[in-house]
């Protein structure tokens, strides 16, 4: 439309297009590599994400990186009789829930040492502006089915969702899982453990943090091991006063008559951590599709009325940027 | 053999043979309070059992009582994103292992309230008939392949095996338990418990504690359920000055040309605790296996001398009970 009108633009774009993303881009990074000169340039906008709703943008400000690991408790070399054993040798499915309990809090401190020492604490500007996206507990907890939300202690719902790394067991595996009783005391425990991570935690770091709490802990009678899972991403966080984030801000204010949510992610997108290393640049998430659009699903549709927002939005992004 | 010598026998003999031990013994209970009349008598042998050795015998003092249960923890209504709700509900699966740890330290001790109050506990009579039986840490080390003994503090392995109580995860399932990473938020957890009881516990008086510690200690953010599974039985210890025991122990002493070990078993035979139920007597094992005699398995056999040696010892513990 700009070129349509003018002849020319105001200024210079170069379009580079991820097609990789669902197998995990196994060629971005070389490809970066490869081409750094080409790929210079001042800011990054991001087609990847989404606006908040129908009426209102949002600038995603964070995602959340993560390590992968499992942690695997050994008592004797087999299974043996519960009447024969119990009270003789360690129960490793017992050990293995005092390391587990020994790592977070019930009501969900993170209690390995070091744990949170990189983390960029939230300013009262953060807090604020996560303050000003619409929350409703209720409709939460209708969702998920949880009884009552739970996080890290002195921080929001939102905060923990969006700000605070987490520890979690993705599952957990031990001795007899049928129907009824097998009096057996298992030989081998072992729980599966992701945590996400915020900027600027390292999954590398974060993960010999959790392999010296475990030697450190592990209880008596047992052996313990730990070993990292396929999974890794950096966290990734815009930092205040970013030139393309501010620009991006202002012009969804325009466009929409209300400024953006300031929101953040609980997940990945490994992309954004790889231009920023590369190419040093925090892209910015200038997106425009909506959570109810079957991503990745059957009938996974796109608004006409978007597309056409979405137009005007980086036709004005231009303007501006090129002013 | 006496009949033949003697023309009589010096006492009256009824012999009770229960064939229903590997089903669960259903109809005997009820047999026996059929026959109760019939069935009326001074003192209980029963031929179950082994000697410790072929050199040397043994009488069982005690067996275990068993309650069988399943704790099992819910969060959310079904299994979320790790990165969408980590930090938002809770996780069953740490949950769990919290409730776990509450239950018994890592070093042994069952903490559960009113777990020990009926125990019958040990008298230094008790320990030292434990401590003569010879027990070769290393040997039994090398058996279980575990890195350490471990039991209830406070109390030698062979206590802990035979006469204390316990506490076991026979096992865990929750969340993913595949290859690799899933970044999964776990709707539920579960834990398989027995306890192995010792007189005069209850298992039903146990499992009541065991479900009133889950509700009183539950973890914010989840629910607690506390089922009980098939499988209970009844501890069973003869007492101290027991009158057939005294005898049979003097039998076997004379066979033998030494003193029976006195000892207990880590496993159940419910037929000791209906028989003391129903007849009010403490049924005294007399009894002659080995253990290398691949009990329920092929090439089950008994040695020739056992049966002479059986028949000796029964000959004359019946002339000593008649004289």
């Amino acid at each position: 439309a700009i070129l349509a009108e003018t002849g020319t633009l105001p200024l210079n774009v170069k379009f580079f297009f991820e097609g990789q993303e669902e197998i995990g881009s196994p060629d971005l990074g070389p490809f970066i590599t490869e081409n750094l000169e080409k790929l210079q340039a001042d800011m990054i906008f991001s087609a990847d994400g989404g606006q908040w709703d129908t009426e209102t943008p949002q600038l995603v400000l964070g995602l959340k990186g993560l390590t992968s690991l499992e942690i695997t408790v050994t008592g004797a070399k087999s299974d043996l009789h519960s009447g024969m054993h119990g009270g003789g040798v360690a129960n490793p499915g017992l050990a293995l829930a005092h390391l587990l309990a020994s790592m977070k809090t019930p009501d969900g401190h993170i209690t390995i040492d070091g744990f949170y020492d990189e983390v960029v604490e939230l300013t009262a500007e953060d807090r604020e502006a996560i303050a000003r996206v619409p929350w409703d507990e209720e409709a939460y907890l209708a969702q998920t089915g949880a009884p009552a939300t739970h996080g890290e202690p002195g921080f929001s719902t939102r905060e923990n969702l969006w700000a605070r790394p987490t520890f979690e067991v993705n599952g957990l595996t031990c001795g007899w899982q049928g129907a009824g009783t097998k009096t057996v005391l298992p030989s081998v425990a072992s729980a599966k453990i992701t945590c996400r991570l915020v900027a600027n935690q390292s999954p590398e770091k974060v993960f010999e943090m959790i392999a010296a709490h475990v030697d450190a802990h592990c209880p008596p009678g047992v052996t313990a091991e730990v070993s990292r899972n396929p999974g890794r991403a950096d966290p990734f966080l815009v930092p205040a006063g970013h030139n393309a984030t501010a620009i991006a801000g202002q012009v969804l204010e325009e466009v929409y008559g209300k400024a953006p949510h300031q929101t953040r992610a609980g997940g990945s997108i490994p992309v954004m951590s790889t231009l920023l290393d590369q190419l040093g640049l925090h892209a910015v998430m200038f997106a425009f599709g909506h959570e109810d659009e079957n991503q990745h699903a059957p009938n996974e549709f796109f608004r006409l009325p978007t597309f056409r927002l979405g137009q005007t939005a980086y036709a004005r992004l231009m303007e501006r940027l090129g002013s």
